[in-house]
C-alpha cells in the first residue's frame, strides 16, 4: 500500500502516517495539497492529513481538501500526542548553544523552555522540525526542536519540552472511493452548508438531537466565494451501519445544501 | 493611545492596527501573548489581534487569550484584505530572481504564481514577511513574497500573486475593562463551554433562536484540561443594548459554564 502524507522523513505527518499504516510504502509530499494529488491520480493508495491539533485547532486547509474532493473519505484515525525534544550534538552543555533551529510553530510551543533555559540562543526558524537537523548538521554551537529523530551523533533532552504537554494531533487516513469506508465506525464526520439566516444550523443540529447523537466536533469555515455563508464540518459519535444514523444523514443531506460524508472511523 | 501587536513593521497585524488606531503610539511586539500582556499590565490601551482568516481559519491562539482574560474586550473590528505581493530590487528581471524568502503561510498561498513564474527559485522561509526585507537587504537575486511594503530602491508587482484573491482577516481591538464596551453595537462574541451530551450545544443555539438572533461564527476549541469537552466561540448579530439580546445573554449565562462575553462591535 502506498501512503503520501507532508514530508520530510521525521515530520509529525510521518510519525502519524506509520502508525496508521505500518507496512507500506511512503510517499513523502511536499505539502498537503501534493499528497492528496497523488490518492485523486491514483499514484497512491492513501493519504494521512493532520485536521486538528489542540493547540492550533482545526487544520483549515485539510478540511476543505477533504469537503472538496468528492472521492475522498477518510477510513480511519489516529491521535498522535505532540511531543517537543531539545536535540543536540552529543556531549554540547546547553550553556554552548547559541542558536535553535525548528518550524515556527514548535518554536511558539515551547516559548517557556527556551528563554528560562536557552536566553542566550538565537531562533532560526526553519521549513519544518525534521528539515532542520540538516540545518545543524555541522554545527556543535546549535541545537533543534523537534520530535522523536534520535540519530547518530545527537542526543534527545529528556524531557518534553513543550509549555503545555496535552498535545495531540488528530490525523485522518484519507482514501479514494466511497467503497474503502468501514462498514461499522464509532464517528460520523460530514459537512455542509445551510442558508444564513436565524435557526439554520440549530435545525441541523436537532436532526442530530432527534436521534440522540452526541456532537464530539463542529467548525464552521467561511465560503470562498460567498461572503457571509458558511460550511459547517461536524463530527458525531455513531455506527455508520446504525439505523438511526443512516436515517439521520440521510434527513440533512435533504435539508442542507452541499452535504458531503466526510468519512467514518 | 499605545496601541500593541504582533510586530515587526509592515505585518499584516500593523497595517490592522494602523487601520483601527491611526494616531496612536504603536507598540510591535514578539508575539500576540506579548502584545496581549502589554495590555494586561497598562502598558498599552489597547491590542490589536487576528482572529479568524479566510483561508486559514481561526486563530486558534488569539481565541485562547481572549477568553482566558477575564479582563479583555473586543471593542472594535476591521477586515483587512490580504494582498501579496512580489518585492524585488528595482530593475531586476523576474528570470534572475534565484532565492525568494517570506513567511511559510505567505509562500504556500502563492504556489501557483511561483511556480509558474519562479520555477528556479529557491524557497527560503522567515520569521515574518515583514522580517524579510532585512533578509535580502543586499541581493540583488531575490524575491520576498510581501505585503505593501514598497520601499527605496524596490519594486512590487503590479498584481496580488495570491492563487485565492478572497483573502480577508478579521482583526479585533481589545481593550482591558468592560467599560470600553460601546453602548451599541452591529454584532456581539461569546464564549462557553457546555456539558459533553447530546444536545448541549443545541441548547445554547436554540436560546439565540429564541430572540431571533443571526448567529455569524462559531468554532469549537476542545478544553485544554478537560480532553472531550469544547469552549464554543459564536459571534451573532445584534445591539448590545437591545432587550433580546440582553435577556439571551443572560440566559445564556445562566446555561452553559465559563460563559464570557469577548466583546461587541
Amino acid at each position: 500500500m502506498k501512503t503520501a502524507y507532508l514530508g520530510p522523513e521525521g515530520s509529525y505527518s510521518s510519525l502519524a502516517a506509520r502508525k496508521l499504516c505500518p507496512t507500506a510504502e511512503y510517499l513523502p509530499r511536499k505539502s498537503f495539497y501534493a499528497a492528496v494529488s497523488c490518492v485523486l491520480a491514483c499514484e497512491a493508495d492513501c493519504a494521512v492529513l493532520p485536521v486538528e491539533n489542540t493547540l492550533q485547532g482545526a487544520v483549515a486547509q485539510n478540511l476543505d481538501l477533504l469537503y472538496a474532493s468528492a472521492e475522498l473519505f477518510a477510513v480511519k484515525e489516529y491521535l498522535l500526542q505532540i511531543d517537543h525534544r531539545l536535540i543536540f550534538r552529543r556531549g554540547v552543555n546547553l550553556s554552548r548553544i547559541e542558536r535553535v533551529f525548528s518550524h515556527e510553530q514548535a518554536i511558539l510551543q515551547c516559548g517557556k523552555f527556551l528563554s528560562e533555559n536557552l536566553p542566550q540562543a538565537k531562533i532560526v526558524y526553519t521549513d519544518s522540525t525534521a528539515e532542520s537537523l540538516s540545518v545543524m548538521q555541522k554545527e556543535t554551537d546549535a541545537g533543534i526542536v523537534g520530535a522523536h529523530m534520535a540519530r547518530e551523533g545527537y542526543e534527545l533532552s529528556a524531557e518534553n519540552i513543550a509549555d503545555e504537554k496535552k498535545n495531540f494531533t488528530h490525523f485522518l487516513l484519507v482514501k479514494r472511493g466511497e467503497e474503502h469506508l468501514p462498514v461499522h465506525s464509532g464517528r460520523v464526520y460530514f459537512a455542509a452548508s445551510c442558508p444564513h439566516e436565524p435557526g439554520a444550523l440549530l435545525k441541523m443540529l436537532q436532526i442530530l438531537a432527534v436521534y440522540d447523537l452526541n456532537m464530539t466536533k463542529i467548525e464552521s469555515r467561511p465560503k470562498k466565494d460567498s461572503p457571509g455563508e458558511y460550511n459547517f464540518f461536524i463530527e458525531f459519535e455513531g455506527d455508520i451501519a446504525a439505523n438511526g444514523v443512516r436515517a439521520a444523514l440521510s434527513r440533512l443531506q435533504e435539508y442542507t445544501k452541499n452535504f458531503k460524508l466526510l468519512g467514518c472511523y
